[in-house]
Parts: structure tokens; sequence; C-alpha cells
């Protein structure tokens, strides 16, 4: 292999723009990672940018490369995840970068997959400069949906709520339009279009009969509307789910009988029943998605849903819209999740805080380590 | 009046310096306002600066002008509140102004009060040029205790609460230490050394048994310690608000038979019940706290009684302390303030927001107008 140049400062904020590339593939690309790809000419200033945009289309190197033209030639590539190996539905990018002339490489995130991985060999094998790991933490985040499906075989679960600072979802006789600001119900449809599925339980279908597909986001693909039915006994016909804005999987028991489940507008997916607990098998649930190829599951509620999942130790990622109101009673943002102590609190990371509108938006991750003790 | 010159980039700095100056009063100045003033030279340099440090002491511009000695002959004097007009405990300041050879004065809040105002036209009248009005409002956040009491008659309350993401007070099992970190816990100490009093109901003080005095601030002045117990049922000997490390209050009926309510290491005021609520009446205590001069309440809660304020308005401030970590089951931060339905909400304006080491500080006050609707 090469002795590794050190990385220039270019080089490094070309990968922050890569990483802001790869971003915009969120939603589309399933079950393929998102990719961003910077190429940097000769003189080392930008001479093309390309995205993975679809699964099926060009990886980013190839969009990246087009748009570089014969400036590739003596120049970097920095692209956020290892250049692929394998001739998958399109050729291996690793190919695509020597013959186009790219004599140095910088990527952010090894591929973890068999059947991917050997890229950065196969360049350095070539005689190209190899340089692994820059802003690897920015990039894999980016990427965390697909990782995760990768390391775990399931999506990613992103849980997001919405409430009052004394964490009401809903005022104490339920209404709950609109407790946050129009900047954060905004903010929602952007979380939805980067997701491959949102999901909801029966008791949020029967309390609001949502609509959970993407409306104001330009290009946005419509994410599957994923609700757990058990007993096929709420999802009615003219509920709005069921009204073709968006792919509709209901989720009813495995043991109910077949003539109960047909329901038009929506494809029904029967599941085993949850072990000792309510409603459906959350494992079998994401099982089931992962084999349809969903990397991200937006969890939009409600609270006993969110509950079992945080139980389960499923929740992978938390969006929380807070609105500076308070309630003093009305439902809570998360139910039961089998926590009694608070030495056993589900603890977080947070990891951007910012507003939307007059609310606060809160995202965080679990924290590995135990807080702080005094 | 002379003309009035144009406010300088210098005397703004020096207004900004002057509400920082005012700030370290807080917790020690009762009945008085916190005040800060700064001189500029004739050169518009500082000269001196200076703020009320206690209630009987010199005023902030007169500590200024000791500090600018003869550069403040010819020079400005900037000050966060106009200068008094009356000989209180101390000689009018606006005719010190004028002995030391002040002949411009900016200030930012008029006073309010019948006795000492007037001291910007006396300035006047004697030939000085007077400004008033520069960052009005910030300087009377840094008052705001002692501009509720004079409007209103009654001490400023501030609601202080700590909770996680979901609202959570404590976990199922009445375990909350701690929910927050150490650096939230000693952020609460500076809070409760800014206030004249700390205001707990007779739930938190079965709960809890809490100290309430101020710990790790150095220089603090004690809070005054008061407790609702209105039934003397409560606050037993060996409490630890009975440790004389502040001063204590405890409230009681005043329908309760007088042999019952003595309480050796506290005093006991006897207030009426509230009509048709539940405990002591809200508008009789801080009608007391009043009467002994206590300008700023910090209440600490239990959710009841934070309730209780919400319900009769009498929330002017709010610090929430949000730990990143999720209990899914646990009492709530606030209780039942009488709201049931959304358009009902408490609407806060959020002041500021920070993180106290992993947590969020989020501080707010009661928002005038409806928000955005869509
Ligand atoms: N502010 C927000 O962010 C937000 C978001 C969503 C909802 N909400 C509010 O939340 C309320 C409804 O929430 P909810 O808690 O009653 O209902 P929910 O969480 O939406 O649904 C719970 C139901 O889902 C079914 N389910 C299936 N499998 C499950 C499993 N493994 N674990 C748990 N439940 C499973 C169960 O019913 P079956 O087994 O009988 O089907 C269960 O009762 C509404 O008032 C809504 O407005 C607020
Ligand atoms: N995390 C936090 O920020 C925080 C802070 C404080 C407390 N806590 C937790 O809160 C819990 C205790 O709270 P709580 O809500 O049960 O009790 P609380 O609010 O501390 O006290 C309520 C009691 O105060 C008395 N009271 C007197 N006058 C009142 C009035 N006008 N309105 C309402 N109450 C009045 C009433 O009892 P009587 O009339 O019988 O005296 C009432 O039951 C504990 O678990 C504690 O750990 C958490």
């Amino acid at each position: 292999m090469a002795p590794r140049a050190a990385v220039s400062e270019r080089e490094t904020a070309a990968m922050r723009r890569a990483i802001e590339l790869a971003a915009r593939g969120l939603g589309h690309t399933r079950p393929n990672p998102v990719v961003g790809c910077v190429i940097l000419g000769p003189d080392g200033e930008v001479a093309g940018e390309g995205w993975h945009r679809r699964a099926g289309g060009p990886h980013a190197e190839v969009h990246a490369l087009a748009e570089a033209g014969e400036a590739a030639r003596g120049g970097t590539a920095v692209v956020t995840l290892e250049p692929c190996n394998h001739t998958g539905r399109t050729g291996p990018c690793a190919r695509a970068l020597l013959a186009a002339g790219i004599t140095r490489v910088v990527y952010a995130v090894p591929d973890p997959t068999a059947d991917a991985r050997g890229g950065a060999a196969t360049l350095a094998a070539a005689g190209a400069e190899v340089s692994g790991g820059l802003l690897r933490a920015e990039a894999e985040a980016v990427n965390a949906a697909w990782l995760t499906a990768v390391r775990l075989g399931r999506p990613l679960v992103h849980w997001k709520y919405a409430a009052t600072l004394d964490g009401r979802t809903a005022a104490a006789d339920g209404t709950s339009r609109w407790i946050t600001s129009a900047a954060s119900r905004a903010d929602v449809h952007r979380l939805r279009a980067e997701s491959d599925a949102v999901l909801v339980g029966s008791g949020t279908l029967r309390a609001d009969d949502p609509h959970l597909a993407v409306r104001g986001v330009p290009g946005a693909a419509q994410p599957l509307r994923v609700a757990l039915d058990t007993e096929a006994a709420v999802v009615k016909p003219g509920a709005r789910i069921l009204d073709g804005a968006a792919p509709t999987l209901i989720a009813v028991a495995d043991d109910l009988p077949a003539g109960r489940t047909a329901t038009p507008g929506a494809e029904v997916v029967r599941l085993p029943r949850a072990d000792g607990g309510r409603g459906l098998s959350l494992p079998a649930l994401l099982a089931e998605l992962h084999r349809r190829e969903i990397r991200s599951v937006l969890l939009e509620g409600g609270p006993v849903l969110a509950g079992a999942f945080a139980a389960a130790g499923l929740i992978d990622r938390v969006t929380g819209y807070l609105a500076p109101a308070l309630l003093g009673a009305g439902p809570q943002a998360l139910g039961d999740a089998g926590i009694t102590t608070v030495s056993r609190a589900l603890r977080l990371a947070v990891t951007g805080l910012t507003r939307t509108g007059p609310d606060l938006r809160i995202t965080a991750v679990p924290a590995p380590a135990a807080p702080e003790e005094s």
C-alpha cells in the first residue's frame, strides 16, 4: 500500500460537504447506504460532486466523476463510504475511480458488508494512495440506518414525540392540536421523508386517525405507513392511512381468522403476538420490515408503543419537540417502559439542540455509560 | 430639560456592565431593588463601578462615585435605575451625582415608586443632561422581583423543576436522586442564593425532607425557607429545615388549635385556608411574604403546589432542568393546574436555553399572546 499522505484541510472540507450530499439521499436509497462524494482536481479545487440518489441508480462516485470529467485525472476522491469492490446493480466504484485517473482516495467509513468491502485494498493494490477514517463519526451518523441494518439485521428505530415542557402529549380531554408549532410539524414531515417507514400503534390510530404521509417536502419519497392493529379492530375503511397517498402495511396477529384481516388500500401482514407482553412481537415486526428492505423506522407513537420499544431496548434515536407550554394534566409522551427506579432510567446523550419556531427540538441517542454522580 | 445627546456605544457597553453589576446584588438587597452603576470620566473611559450590595448600605451610585473620585467631574453616570430623589436610609443619589460634578446621567428604568421617583427631573433641573430607557428590557429583567413587588404588591414567583425528557420528576418507586446532574444541582443553589425565599409544600417535605439552604455559593445570603404544612402534620423535630442553617417559616392553617403549631427552630405563621381549594390561601401566603419584605420566591415544588400556583396565574418565571433520560413512569413535574384542553395551555416564551452539564436548562416566562396557528 502506498504511504499515506496526511489529510489536508481541503480534503476535510470536502468530506464535510460529501456528508451533506449523502444526507440528500436519506429516504431514497434503501436497501443501500447513503453516500456522498467530492472529486478534487490535481490542483485541490472541487471538480465534481455526487451522491447516491436512489437504489439501482449510479453510485455517488460515478455521479461525481461524471461531473468532474477530465479534471479527475490525477485528482482525489473524497467519499463518505469505502468505495465498493463488487459488481452489484452498477459496476464497482474502485474500478471506476482508477479508470478516471484518480490517484488518491480519502474515505470516512470502511464498508462492513462482505460483498462490497475490499475497495480500499483494490485501490491501494492498483497504486492509489488510500486513507480511511476521516470524519468517521459524522459519516456513520448520516448512515446510521444502513449501518444498524448491517450490524443488527433490523431497521434503525427513531422515536419522535411532541410534548409540553411538563411532558404532556395531549391535554386531559385528549386534545393535542396543536401542542407544537407549525415549524415543528413541518420538521416532522422532513423526518418522515428521511425515513423508510413510519409506525404507529392502534391507540394512536383510534384517537387521531393519522395520515402519516409526507406533505410539503419537495421531491420526498413517501415512507411505508405501518400500523400495529393486533386484533384487526381499529383500521376501518375510510381511515386516512388507506388513502393511497403512500403505501400502507397493517400488522395483525397471526392467530386471527383469515377472513377478518383483508383491508382494501393496505397490505396486511400477520405477525406473532408479543411474548408475554401486549400486542405484537416487536422483534418479529422489525425482522419483517428488514425483510422488506426497510432500513429506518420513524416511531410516531403513541406512549404505549414507545414504552414497549424502550422496554425492549429498541430505540436508537430520539427527537423530541418541546413546546414552551404547561398543561399539568394529560397523557405522557412515554408510557410504561418497565423502569421502576431512577438508577435504571434510560440515559441518553444529547446530539442536537435547536429551535423549531417557538419550540425546542432535542435529538439524542442512548448513552452507553452511566452519568456523572456526586 | 437640557437637550438629550444621543447615547454612545460606550454608554451602551457601560449599561450592559451596570446590569451585570446589579445582578450581583440579587438575594441581598430586599426590600430594595438591585442597582448597578458605571461612571464614565469626561474622556469616556470607565472611572468607577458600583452596585447596591445590601439594603441599608450605600446605593450603587455612591459606590461608583467613591471609586471614580475626581474623575467623575464632568463625567457621565450610567445607572440601571433612575437615581433616587428621596432621603431614605441613605441620601438621595440625584444630589450626590450633582455634588460629584456629574454632567450627564443615562439610566435604564424609570423609578416607579412614589417616594423615590423624580430623580431625573431633579438632575435635569440642575442642568445635567438626562437620558432614560437605555436597555430598559434587560434592566427590568434583572429587577423583575422588585418591580413585581412594586406593581403587584407580592413577590415574584419563580418555579424551578427538574425532570426527565418525558417530564418525570421521580421514578415509579419515588426515587429521584439523581435525575439531574451535579451541575444542575449546583445551579439550583445559585437560584436559591438569588432568591429571598424558597418554598415547598408538605408533600415534598414528607417525601424528601429537603434542606433548602444554599450550599457551595461563596458569599451567598441564605433565603427564608418556607414550608406549607396546612395541618401542622409534617414538619417534625429533626426535620432538616429546622437545623438553623437558614431562617425557616412554617405556614399552617389559622383554624388549628394554637398548641399544635409551636415548632422549635422555625417561626410559624397562621394563614387562611384556600378558598374552595386544597391547603392554604396562596394570595394570603404571598401577602404575608410581601409584608416580610420578601421580593422573590423560588418555588421548588412539588407538582401539587406548582399546579396550584399555575392554576392561580401566580407563576412569573420558570426554570426547568431537563435530564437527557427517559423513565416512562413516575410523578410529573407539574400537577393539576385546572387546564383541561390544549387551547387553555399555559403558554410560555423561552428566555434562555443552555446546558448544565449533560442537562438542558430552559428559562421561560408566561407568554402574553397566543402562539402561531396553522
Ligand atoms: N404527541 C405525540 O408525539 C403523540 C404521538 C402519537 C400519539 N399521541 C397520542 O397518544 C395517544 C394514543 O397512544 P396510546 O399509547 O394509547 O396508543 P399507541 O401507543 O398508539 O398504541 C398502543 C397499542 O398498540 C397495540 N400494539 C401492538 N403491538 C404492540 C406492542 N408490542 N407494544 C405495545 N402496543 C402494541 C396495542 O393495542 P392492540 O394490541 O389492541 O392493537 C396497544 O394498546 C393519543 O392520544 C395520541 O394523540 C401523541
Ligand atoms: N424534581 C423536582 O423538581 C421536585 C421538586 C420538588 C418535589 N419533587 C417531588 O414531588 C413529590 C412531592 O410533591 P407533591 O406534589 O406530593 O407535594 P407538594 O406539592 O410538595 O405539596 C403539596 C401539599 O402542600 C400542601 N399545600 C398547602 N397549601 C397548598 C396549596 N395552596 N395548594 C396546593 N398544596 C398546598 C397540601 O398539603 P396539606 O394541605 O395537607 O399540607 C398539598 O398536598 C416528591 O416525590 C418529591 O420528590 C420533585
